[in-house]
């Protein structure tokens, strides 16, 4: 039998918030019930492939820092990835969590034809179906990398050759199959390269033309299989390119419209990408909820002073109280999850810090869980916002919506009757301080 | 007859580009027809009434620094507001611009009351008429300040009180009306205080109902009343409000969509703005064009080391070639323009220093039309991106977007095939080299 | 006797961490002995003048939305001031900070001529001591403005006009005077003008003299009249001016080295200016205390998504904790101490807000205080870092920071004795999950 | 003979503004003098080894997309790196610019030990002596790479292990005499690792002590070893670290005060690492030039929506004439040059998109040139800037800067005398037509 890699590692237990010895969560008791819920079904928390095993510690300006057997420079490239599989569902298990992700390269290497790519991936995926079914761990996502290979330098389904929008077909309509087959909740698009590097050799409209055709196709083919799981998009506004179609939640919205794709496709809502989009995390949240296509989360975090894609662990409970405030007034993330979409600094080279970092980002949504239940249990913001907007709720505000009175009739009324509405505080600062206090008083 | 206050100043001569003496255009000649039409009615350049002639050259941290006499301070409102009338026509007419833009409380200031502003906006729209007639300059658009007055601080038609949706609707009401009055080619909505300082006191689902039955409340009117300009929305991601609802033009597209205003309203974009937003403003205008939305233009220019809106008067040629080339792509602006939002430094105190301001921004744009029509003319771009994507316009690639391929379909073609696609140059660096090379050789 | 402005007010209790009742400080207990000395005594917290009397809540689209007695638009501004001053003073004592801080021209109105506004400012000097003598509110700095009237829109010491430079001169002398008769801590200097717009019509090398010559002579003022106070400058990249000269922490060390000012000057580190100028505060304090020159804090917060000076009230505990990390090392702030450079948001117009976001803000702070000794108690931070560096402590690390290698031994050093040194883990993930821990741990 | 790779190319001839045909200089006609001095020994160009042949095209989220013989997988790295060699100075005369720049591990691989290293890149340095001998292409500068192998992941003097700061110093103590040995007109440090990712496991002060020795070393040594060119450090703020110590110009003459090394080191400016720290590139140019160390240029330019170091092509013939004006005030870049650190987007895949790239970025640098020196020859700017700050050489300016005059003194000056300067117009807008104006007519 296979040594452990991890060899000093226990399963991670649940220690309890007064615990200071040693690595063990604080907050993550999965069986406890939050909200109606146990944590482990609020969040369905899932490892993330890539960035926990492929990733060598590399960066643009250095090689990879990390000694990892699976990665040797010179091994035959099946037999690493399997010892790299046994790696990580050891992983999975002394972590604890329910769920992992892949993207079809990282856990098959990619074969010298399509055919035999296609062959390898199916090997992998009976390998792993056979670690998940000894192990008890989901798949939550799977997803095919569509941006490593220099075929797609110029996009995917956006690429000005329709061959590679036919070679991206195949690799998408195998990897939803092989996601089905392994049970996946979800499968995931992230379209990296679908943008541009510059709009000098760009033609815009053909490029969402082209999009929306794939989307459809991927939507049809999901019904045709049977896959039951939710497709899901990853916003991202750029890097690696200069400019990404779906650079945001609302500009995902827009093309989910207008390719007839609203109710098919929901979004996977990354901070990072929120954050390098200029926006809140909490504002993609919130966004993609206000218009019912919330799906999954990535959950990381950016550095506030670095303009690329850091995807560092989870640290900033207030950050993920607000996301989970808002997932928790829609009645959760349905077939979605939290992925960590995070991975070590490259200093962190040793391979406990794959355990530091992960216990660290599981207890920060544990935390951040406990937050948002009491805020919801408490209802301060809900009664606050309620009552803010309450003359809506009225007779004249029901009739404003409803399409009751014209411009003219609301610009008579206010001329006859003298209305002059005066403003009121919108208490900002009282909200955040009881945000800020719920946040340190959980438990 | 009222002294002139520009006395020094005679009407901008166009001068041509080898001259270097005082004030005059270097590369806009009105009458010269270029790409088929006159520069003139390429550009529809207009004056910005607010921050020509409103706006007292005062900042965040300094009180307004421009002496200007009818921004006195005890003086009587109505008579400043006079004077400030005949400065302004006096500069349209010097300057030699087709048309000017306005807020409502630009030309007439606000009342004690709503009915006495109505009659206060109807007094001055009389004397701008007779101002118009005298000198041939015509209006651009109109808009109404839902900014400014504090019963605004919390949205307007966003706001969480009806009334001040009613009292909103009166305005917008009336100055529609006036720019249907004063012939206006469009009218304008920008939506400052649509968006939320916090999320916490915020209900977005509420906000965008709001919002979207405000437009469809202005579309009905303006079919009601007959206008046949065109309504535009102003894109801006944030300033003053935290988060605004028309953060760029994709969003404000989502929006359209969603509430059936498409073919309804345009999108008015503003350099400065764009770039607020992450966005080129090569990108927001192409954006606009590849849904064909794009109804005008606020032609300025932001500070890239600073984060605000600086709306510095246009000083970049190529710039501005590059949204004109794509403009002469889409046939035109239609009934847009380029209205300089733009405004002086705080240091630019003098009265002359307005002249430089709008002599250099116009010849900018003059010179950026000669640019872009240049590279119209040569073809080379066009030809690039043609042949670049003519795979999509073969049987394979127009089979795909016919939908004649399932997702299947396709990955039995590659499996079969054996197709390898091989990425090929998307000569990025030539093509900007072209472009920097027809920038400088255009005259 | 004046009626109480705030009157439904008393002054805020200590209530504890547990009460979730109405207005009290949960964290900041004044008496409360941490790290061998009072909360109070730690944190020498002070109101602002500025941003709490004087702002009317108006940005740069609205007009002021607060409606405060004192900025009433016709009143007489010496009545006006005087009943400021009582409302001011009012709140100190209601909110039981021991410091306030201003300038000259939020005290008193500025005059007709230099030695009247000289004479109206010792006025209100005299009236503030009596008021700090009455309430035992004492001045952690004063400061003048030398940003707000239009003869400093090119720079007060770095104008192209020495008059100003005289004026400013004039300025300072006299504010650094009235800040010693009321016994200030410090005296603070805030370039927002001593930058420039454009390099177009700027010569750096002369401003920076000017620059350099204004400290000094403010220095040997200092000296001259006796003031022990310690003179301040706060660093801020931008806004109002395109580049400001004092541009973040290392900026001014340059400068302060340049012109002789090292010993002299101290840093006066705002939250919001570090992010501004790219940096994070806690980057910002711990430069200062690594050149030994921090001296107090503006605190406060911005907005990650908004480019300008939100200078919204703190209410991030970790960026706190660890700037009073670095500061509990260094062994505090000296004459310095945490200002509230803060405003409330434009929408929370009632005088209530300014208690919630002040009370939110002192705890904040507190219990930021409560974390920084709990970690310096821990330990566990300080052994880490000392630990990772221990080989510069042993004889090769010292004799190379002793000088006692060049260059050419040390390569003789590597060359003949095999040295391949090994990268080790930074743990940075672990120390993260260490601080989180202590922030949501400490009482 | 081998046979040369870009076959199709003959060198790069000048073909004047008015050609439209092919590949050719427009505006670079070497010989020409310009300002006094040939265009060649002005820019003194120089091609970057690194990203021209060692780049393979690959970016974080793809592999390499540059087919290039010499970055074969499985190749001789000694073959591989001789191949790479002849290319390079095929490529270096073809272009017709008289330098070259390299890294240590770009010109030869690393070895087994650090010995070994020093002796392979000894054998390559005299392979390139020789190819230098043939073309008579010059070395520009030599740098040595402390950033790429994971034993300066944590920095390289400013590591925590002093071994690692001796493993740098044999380095650097070789290049440094490689340099020498090629006649090398600069030595230049770039700090990528020399910083930090968490202020939590970092001692600052003890890093900017180890920086300050390393310096100091290099600069005897330089000494020692008699070499005559100039050290330079190139600022960067961030990327590969989170926070790099030499942030930007003032940062670095902060740190060069502070370590006794004015006079000794010089700055490297590159355009793409200003603007990342939130500068101008001008701004940068011009404090560099106020503090009189100033000494080469790495010419690229950055992606204003992207926040990391895009490092394309120059192609702002604006951007670079405002340097060059700031330059051509300053007498010239001494030893320094322009060097392209520049790189290929990754979908310019072929070898001719290296030639369509360089000239680009050579006939904006000559265009800017012809620029800078038409606007010294003008002298309006100069006159301008003069006049403005004329007060400063008359009597009381003179006596302000010579200390004659006390703050008290100033006071009562402005008091007796009822001084009140008025503010003046900085005429921006009227400035920058003046630069926009020559830009265009530059020929």
């Amino acid at each position: 039998m296979r040594r452990p890699f991890f060899e000093e590692i226990e399963k991670i237990p649940f220690v309890g918030v007064e615990s200071n010895e040693g690595l063990g969560y604080r907050y993550y008791d999965e069986g406890r019930v939050v909200a109606g819920r146990s944590m482990k079904d609020h969040l369905r928390m899932a490892v993330c492939y890539w960035h926990t095993f492929c990733w060598p510690g590399d960066d643009v300006f250095g090689d990879g820092a990390f000694e990892r057997p699976w990665q040797a420079a010179n091994g035959d490239p099946i037999a690493l990835a399997e010892e790299k599989l046994s790696v990580a569902f050891e992983f999975f298990e002394k972590l604890g969590l329910p769920f992992f992700c892949f993207h079809d390269r990282d856990l098959a290497p990619e074969g010298q034809s399509s055919a035999e790519s296609v062959r390898i991936l199916d090997a992998f995926a009976e390998k792993a179906a056979a670690e998940m079914e000894r192990t008890g761990v989901a798949l939550l996502w799977g997803t095919a990398n569509l941006f490593g290979h220099p075929r797609y330098a110029a996009g995917a389904a956006t690429n000005p050759d329709p061959e590679v929008f036919a070679y991206a077909a195949g690799q998408v309509k195998h990897c939803l199959e092989v996601t089905k087959r392994l049970g996946g909740a979800n499968y995931v698009m992230w379209g990296g390269r679908e943008g541009y590097d510059t709009l000098l050799n760009t033609d815009l409209r053909r490029e969402a033309d082209q999009l929306g055709r794939f989307m459809n196709l991927v939507v049809e083919h999901k019904h045709r299989i049977g896959f039951d799981g939710t497709l899901l998009i990853e916003p991202k506004p750029h890097e690696p390119t200069k400019h990404q179609y779906d650079h945001d939640v609302a500009t995902l919205h827009s093309f989910l419209q207008r390719y007839g794709l609203e109710g098919e496709i929901r979004a996977n809502v990354e901070v990072n990408h929120a954050t390098l989009a200029g926006n809140s995390f909490h504002h993609e949240i919130a966004t993609a909820i206000a218009s019912d296509f919330l799906g999954s989360v990535d959950a990381n975090r950016g550095d506030p002073q670095n303009g690329w894609d850091t995807d560092q662990f989870p640290n900033d409970v207030a950050e993920l109280a607000l996301a989970l405030y808002e997932i928790l007034g829609a009645g959760g993330l349905g077939t979605g999850g939290f992925n960590f979409d995070a991975k070590l600094r490259r200093q962190s080279l040793d391979p406990i810090d794959l355990f530091h970092a992960h216990v660290g980002g599981v207890d920060t949504l544990a935390h951040a869980l406990l937050v948002a239940a009491d805020l919801r249990k408490g209802g301060d913001l809900e009664r606050f916002v309620a009552e803010r907007y309450s003359g809506w709720d009225e007779t004249f505000g029901r009739e404003i919506l409803d399409g009751k009175h014209s411009l003219a009739d609301l610009a008579t009324r206010v001329a006859t009757s003298g209305v002059d509405p005066h403003p009121r505080s919108g208490r900002q600062e009282m909200l955040e301080n009881l945000v800020r206090s719920r946040v340190h008083s959980a438990r």
